[in-house]
């Protein structure tokens, strides 16, 4: 029989009257002596899994298996900020101090901790990705300062430049020296990058670039460390070449350069640039983002990154790639890890506000039986539903921010166009995941902005923005899908990560089983062929169903009005796809997982995640009649089931993110729940 | 033809190099010359549509039937707070300071622009609530400063109490010379308030109730205008009363006490009282929540809010009420009006963000068809489908509160019963709706702090969580639903509201009709007829199947187990209920608008509440075949038809919502879409 584990909260129960220091000696005593816990015999929803045994997590053993080879830099970030709390984010703190604040953390990071990122980015990404999770764990907007350093700024010089930019910027950008911005998105345009309007002359005269930009549309705007750090910009213009007739230039696409904007010395604004601060932000004001203006800047040729495409001293334009729309196509392309960094970053918020709202909710009791004490508010089929999908999604993810790192690792080496197009799909997938549950699963507690929920929702909101609106991105990998669907009829491959269309389509695309579609026993709800399947399933009608559709609306309404018609449809698609990848992730990796505890764990996990997905859209299953009537209730229950069982285990499952009390710092998300209340009330000053 | 109107931008394109005062000369001159708009003739999507005309809205109308009449009070708060900018809140502001201008801003709309918001309370609660809804406009943390002091202060005093309150208290509380709290909530309780811990204790020899916190679960927290403005509170308490045995008290139940917390003229702490602060939150930081403890506080006996339990001088208790149950629900219901307010100011700033995202939307422009101008993003369908089911929502809780704010009145004359319950209902539904959408929508301009999302969101999110967090009220909801439902079989009648099940409860528990199911004419979707029948179908198949449920579970698991058991099922009936209310509203309420283009605009945006929100549960519909396979398909295709229709019309919607710049306030929500960009940048500093 399974049981559940409260705490006895009565042995932690403040006593009146006590005074503050033997307040705090009693807490100190609750360390070596923990609060013993009794087993609470409550059998609400049991009578269904009375013959299954809650399962004996191991924190530790599943603890090892998630975090990977690189925790010894991410326990270094945790010690290093842990041994400053000079350098910890104050609850309150205005725009201007935050920046400094988070400068100096940034700095001590690098020159004091001597944790150098730039030789991670080149040397091992995996390192870089880990050391980034950890740093936006302990504060959300050094991490994107880092981001915006080390992967926008550095990764650019890096990837877009050749072996001089890398000579003669490598040091001064790993150490802090030349702090410098990523000046992509203007006013007018954001997403649509080729429709930038900041242009970059060539001078044949002087030899120079000179950058202008023609009116307020075109204003570089959101440019992070602008404000007040950074002393160059990588500034993407149109590149303007002269041509034999002297009064016209010509207009070579959207190109990098590197743009000095203040003084190495001074700090002072350089003659011709315009700087302005952005302002206030929803979160991340840590970062100083500003807005550039260039009234005719001159930068020597040297400084185009010129890896794509380079002009000679005599103007004439040299490229490897034949196209402008292959230029930038390969431009972006090589900005693809600022994105792999923010789904990574992106989970670690995740497992912050999963740990926090699950402990709070194990600690929180209201309301009981009659006449028996109140029951643990995680105790609720309700509170179970908002919050165990969200931590088995955040499980899910962590595993497919694993597998993304692995094949952006390969990519870097082997640069194989498909790996690219698995990359940015993935990535586009899972930045973006709304943590608003956790605070509302936390009643009025979780709005106390000590408990962070505030700060890592307002932190974390605009990720499904930068680096590509996912409504973008999303159709982006749709494209892609929809391209690899149409080779596959001309005996094309699919990319590795759509293989399972390749292989099954037809199979797919054939009627349901009207056998199967019946099918409603646990083990086969459970099987992860069925999971699969139904995944995969729901991918490839979609995609087969958009063709169609796409070809359809074409004739009437031209190729991007028959898109637009089709782009709700088209978004579905890609979630679909990505959802199908992160699934058979997971199923991979508790194949991989060696303790016999951690992987049955693990499956729990996996099989919410897959039925509540599942459930979600049973409209469209049902549709088709790919599951019947009583299967689709028996979907549903099962989800609501699971979701019980996974609560059984909760505590475990967050544990093992392993995320110490001096990062989750949340007073109600304490490890030991004994503490919770008593650090709660000694922050407000009792 | 349906066509879009598109501003033509280039005519308000800023010059390059133009100075501060010939710009402002330029947008002063907009004011004059309004941009001239082209018709663009984007037709995308229009084949569907060719034979309607696109709804020839006249804003003033439609504003004018949805202003209602006390418009003028509402006018009155704008007027005053665009004449004294030294009392806008600032973009960025620290708490200390942030509560002092929250306070000069109640003290100057109380003291010098005349309104008496007390007296609005006793002689029309309308006005009172569409004076919250403005004020909340303004700034929501002043709207729960307000409500804070008239709805829960005052309206404690003035429901719980009797005459001699009212007398003592009434001018005080009106001109905030006794600005107060409501304390109800400790740390360890809020929803159950029964548990709550905080002792009062009668003293037959001084005549006096004795306040005690018991211990530190018992602090009073999160109490609004405790941590500095508050000189009274009203505390709900355990009220004690000696026994005839000398050394037992005997528990009557939770009463409500006038406690003084401050010294009305040195503003000092009371003895035996102790506040501190709860410090910084995630919002609605110009309220400052506090944390009060007694210490044996001593009040006259007269401070008991007498009006539903009494104590005579020689400790006899009395009550016009028989059980403690009764007494306690009683003094409960009375609380129902702040609930109301929550929920009127709360379409207040869904109306605000809706205007901000939608005029934004229309403004901003990413990409197009090849080689021609890009479009609005408000033209792609995945904009449509985020903001447009959003801002029928709009409209929908628009006219359901109008609606709850009669029957609140009629419920505080009449003092029905049923009415209480309905009232309860709708407050309860209508009180949370995420905001989150508005900022996604906004992309990277939606994060600066000046264009409000983030403080709308922050203030908003609270909504869900206090005078009641939603789950537990929904669960009152489903709870009143079936101790209907089984008085029914008993021969009882339905409250007003849910007089639909009283009638049809029958049919609706019937197989779903063969025929029916397959209509899937646009005709029939968008008969009222069929979409009510569609709502309360399920809301009655959710009732009976609950109620058996409930009934199975109950030998098994006890009355508190099945319910657990069946707690989503039982939030998702209170859910599906509320909606077939507010259906019904916005039903009638298109029935009685005078005019006949705006009754057209109201008809579509209530088509694409209705059918939205069958989509979104169409599994169950399918399930039960209560609608065939390819009507489900015709569901869908017209819910996104629909949105795509009423972005159309989707300026006039939100210019019909009557709300000055100066208080939307965004610059990229601005009225007159030629200013929007120019005022950002001028923001920012160009």
């Amino acid at each position: 029989m399974s049981s559940v584990t409260i705490p006895n909260n009565k042995v932690n129960e403040p006593v009146d009257h006590e005074q503050p220091t033997t307040r705090r000696l009693r807490l100190l005593s609750l360390h070596l002596n923990p609060p013993t816990t009794t087993h609470n015999n409550n059998n609400l929803q049991l009578e269904a899994c009375s013959s299954r045994a809650k399962i004996d997590v191991d924190t530790n053993q599943l603890s090892t298996y998630l975090r990977g080879k690189h925790r010894d830099v991410q326990e270094q970030v945790f010690e290093y900020f842990n041994s400053r709390p000079d350098l910890q984010t104050p609850i309150e703190i205005l725009k201007d101090e935050y920046r400094e604040l988070c400068m100096r953390q940034l700095v001590g990071l690098v020159r004091e901790a001597g944790i150098r990122p730039f030789r991670y980015v080149v040397d091992d990404p995996s390192k870089y990705f880990a050391l980034l999770e950890a740093v936006g764990s302990v504060d959300m907007s050094l991490g994107i300062k880092m981001g915006v350093q080390y992967s926008l700024w550095g990764g650019s010089v890096l990837n877009l430049g050749t072996k001089k930019h890398r000579d003669k910027y490598f040091e001064g950008i790993d150490n802090l020296e030349y702090l410098g911005c990523f000046a992509m998105t203007e006013l007018h345009h954001g997403s649509n990058v080729q429709g930038i309007q900041t242009v970059a002359t060539f001078d044949p005269l002087t030899d120079e670039f000179i950058i202008t930009t023609p009116n307020d549309g075109a204003i570089k705007w959101w440019i992070g460390n602008a404000a007040v750090h950074g002393k160059f910009a990588t500034v993407f213009a149109k590149l303007m070449l002269p041509t034999n007739d002297k009064n016209s230039l010509s207009d070579m696409g959207v190109h990098a350069f590197i743009v000095p904007i203040r003084d190495l010395k001074t700090h002072k604004t350089l003659p011709g640039v315009e700087i302005n601060d952005c302002g206030h932000k929803v979160g991340l004001n840590g970062v100083d983002n500003g807005a550039l203006r260039f009234r005719d800047v001159r930068i020597p040729r040297d400084n185009l990154l010129n890896r794509f495409g380079d002009v000679a001293r005599d103007g004439k334009y040299t490229s490897p790639l034949p196209t402008i729309n292959k230029r930038f196509a390969a431009t972006l392309g090589e900005l693809v890890g600022g994105r792999v960094g923010l789904a990574y970053s992106s989970v670690g918020v995740l497992k912050i506000a999963a740990t926090i709202a699950i402990r709070y909710s194990l600690l929180r009791q209201q309301f009981g039986p009659p006449k028996q004490p109140e029951i643990s508010i995680l105790d609720y089929q309700s509170q179970q539903h908002k919050l165990m999908p969200m931590l088995a999604s955040t499980y899910a993810f962590h595993f497919a921010t694993v597998h993304l790192v692995e094949k952006y690792s390969q990519m870097k080496k082997t640069h194989d166009e498909q790996l690219v197009a698995d990359v940015h799909a993935l990535s586009a997938g899972l930045k973006s995941y709304s943590l608003s549950i956790c605070r509302e699963a936390c009643g009025g507690h979780g709005y106390a902005a000590v408990n962070r929920f505030g700060s890592l929702r307002n932190d974390h909101d605009i990720f499904q923005t930068f680096e590509g609106d996912n409504t973008v991105l999303l159709q982006q990998v749709a494209g892609d899908l929809l391209k690899q669907y149409q080779e596959k009829f001309r005996g094309g491959a699919f990319a590795a990560t759509w293989s399972y269309l390749r292989e099954s389509m037809n199979t797919y695309l054939s009627q349901p089983n009207p056998v199967t579609a019946r099918w409603e026993g646990e083990d086969h709800l459970r099987d992860p062929k069925f999971q699969l399947d139904a995944f995969r399933y729901r991918t490839s009608k979609l995609l087969q169903s958009a063709a169609v559709r796409l070809r359809k609306h074409t004739k009437t309404l031209g190729s991007f009005g028959a898109w637009n018609r089709c782009l709700n449809h088209l978004l579905t698609l890609a979630e679909s796809h990505i959802e199908t990848v992160i699934l058979e992730n997971f199923i991979e990796a508790i194949k991989s997982c060696p303790d016999a505890n951690s992987r049955a764990a693990l499956k729990l996990v996996c099989d919410l995640y897959a039925l509540n997905l599942i459930w979600s859209d049973i409209g469209t299953y049902r549709n088709v009649d790919y599951v019947a009537p009583n299967k689709a209730k028996a979907i549903h229950k099962l989800a609501d089931y699971l979701s019980f069982q996974v609560k059984n285990i909760a505590k475990e499952l967050v544990d093992a993110f392993d995320l110490p009390d001096h990062v989750t710092r949340a007073p109600i998300g304490k490890q030991s729940p004994g503490e919770a209340y008593a650090e709660y009330t000694q922050f407000v000053g009792f």
